[in-house]
């Protein structure tokens, strides 16, 4: 594996910041993270418009254009030969002298084999606790995950997948994924606000948009124990049942329609990237 | 300058982490930091005390003893050549194999030479603007400053040296320091909730306790506004007369009398090792 840092590729070892970085000194830095399918960038558009828009909101310029970075992915998918990918470009507060300002920033961009959800996993769901936390400038995709990795032992304790935070009862986001809900009246729900939007989740909003309703709003813990049915979305999993929260089943324990019907969504256009040429 | 990475001394320049390690990956690390006076390590034990309780709480394991930290951070010192120092205790995620779930922990220790306050800064003062934030995990010393970090562009705009958060009014800390006030009776007061309590902190409350009336509770923005009184306390600072809060001028504008007291003991201390051989 090579890796890309600051104005050059590099062999995977040698892929290391100096500890002065802002990233070790204050957890000052933003990344986002995208996957290939078919050795092809999903969403790599957009992927890289909230990477523009998330340092730009923590005051941290990218020295490289759009163009740039597309063309940098694409060499590094290629020289790695895999054909499903994740790729992850990282942005940091820089070299700080005063170990506390932002200098020129570091940018490193990799690419590793990445673990995609499957149809078994799919069938098996995952559960979920919900918990009281909010990220702060949650609209940022920030590194800042000390409380979803502080919360593993929790999980572990009460046996569950994954955490969903809520604050003062209206839920928000997994650390690394969304939310939606299948309301009784078949109402696809979504939260609204205090969450990182991710670029799943506006696919599904527009794909599911073709056969049912939506609406992005608060929704309470109480209204999420009530629902049809709960999935999360991301980059990595797409559509993932939940079939548990806080131990309660959610629906009747198995996959919902809707999330069906949307994984094989996602099924589509994949597939239809097999053997698509490079742009 | 030399640091030690896990098992050995490394140059500076070779004092680098792979970008797989969890505090560039999750933003998942914690620290302490201590500054040496005539080259040696002020309240060593407190922050190696500390350092180990943070790492705890984190669920990281300090492979080394308390003894074998000590023994590194003379060594540094001495190598450093440096009487005025701070040393940082740095202890990640480590390089994680799923970049999500703790592995084993990276050990960076570093010494480098360090500004700390003088009594022209001390007779300046700073000023400073509150701000509504909660950190999360408060009494770790976890490497998450991001808010503060972002918060500087706002301290240039209103022309404040630091942020003091509050949540729904009750003040905390500042990022990287403790606050009291004095009251109109002459009582010191410090918030006792939500923050990281600091070793400095510690010392000021046993000095101070000699002279005056102490109290450790909420505090109102409000209450802090009618203070006689309002210092911050840090390794760095020591003691730091605030002379402005949200453009309120705190007192009579200058230096007060229990921060000059405050300080002198520091001074006392900091002359009474001179020479003094090392433990």
């Amino acid at each position: 594996m090579s890796a890309f840092l600051n104005d050059g590729f590099v062999a995977d070892g040698e892929a290391r910041l100096h500890g002065s970085d802002l990233s070790m000194q204050r957890g000052y830095a933003l990344f986002d993270f995208l996957r290939t399918v078919h050795a092809q960038p999903l969403f790599l558009q957009e992927h890289l418009n909230r990477f523009f828009h998330s340092a730009d909101a923590l005051h941290l310029k990218v020295e490289k254009s759009k163009e740039g970075l597309t063309q940098i992915i694409h060499q590094l998918i290629q020289q790695s030969g895999l054909q499903e990918a994740g790729i992850r470009l990282l942005l940091t507060g820089g070299y700080s002298a005063d170990t506390y300002h932002a200098a020129t920033p570091n940018l490193l961009i990799t690419c590793n084999p990445v673990k995609t959800s499957t149809p078994e996993l799919f069938e098996k769901g995952v559960s979920a606790i919900t918990y009281q936390h909010q990220r702060e400038l949650p609209h940022i995709k920030s590194i800042n995950y000390l409380m979803a990795v502080w919360l593993h032992p929790l999980l572990e304790q009460k046996k569950a997948d994954d955490v969903l935070y809520h604050q003062n009862n209206i839920i928000t986001e997994f650390p690394r994924a969304n939310v939606f809900a299948v309301t009784k009246e078949n109402i696809l729900i979504t939260p609204a606000h205090n969450m990182l939007k991710g670029i799943t989740r506006s696919f599904i909003l527009k794909e599911a948009a073709a056969f049912m309703e939506e609406e992005e709003r608060d929704i309470t813990v109480d209204e999420l124990y009530t629902a049809s049915e709960i999935f999360l979305t991301s980059t990595t999993r797409r559509v993932m049942p939940v079939l548990r929260v806080d131990e309660q089943m959610v629906g009747d324990g198995k996959p919902g329609v809707v999330a069906k019907k949307l994984w094989k969504v996602f099924e589509k256009m994949e597939d239809a990237l097999i053997g698509r040429p490079k742009p």
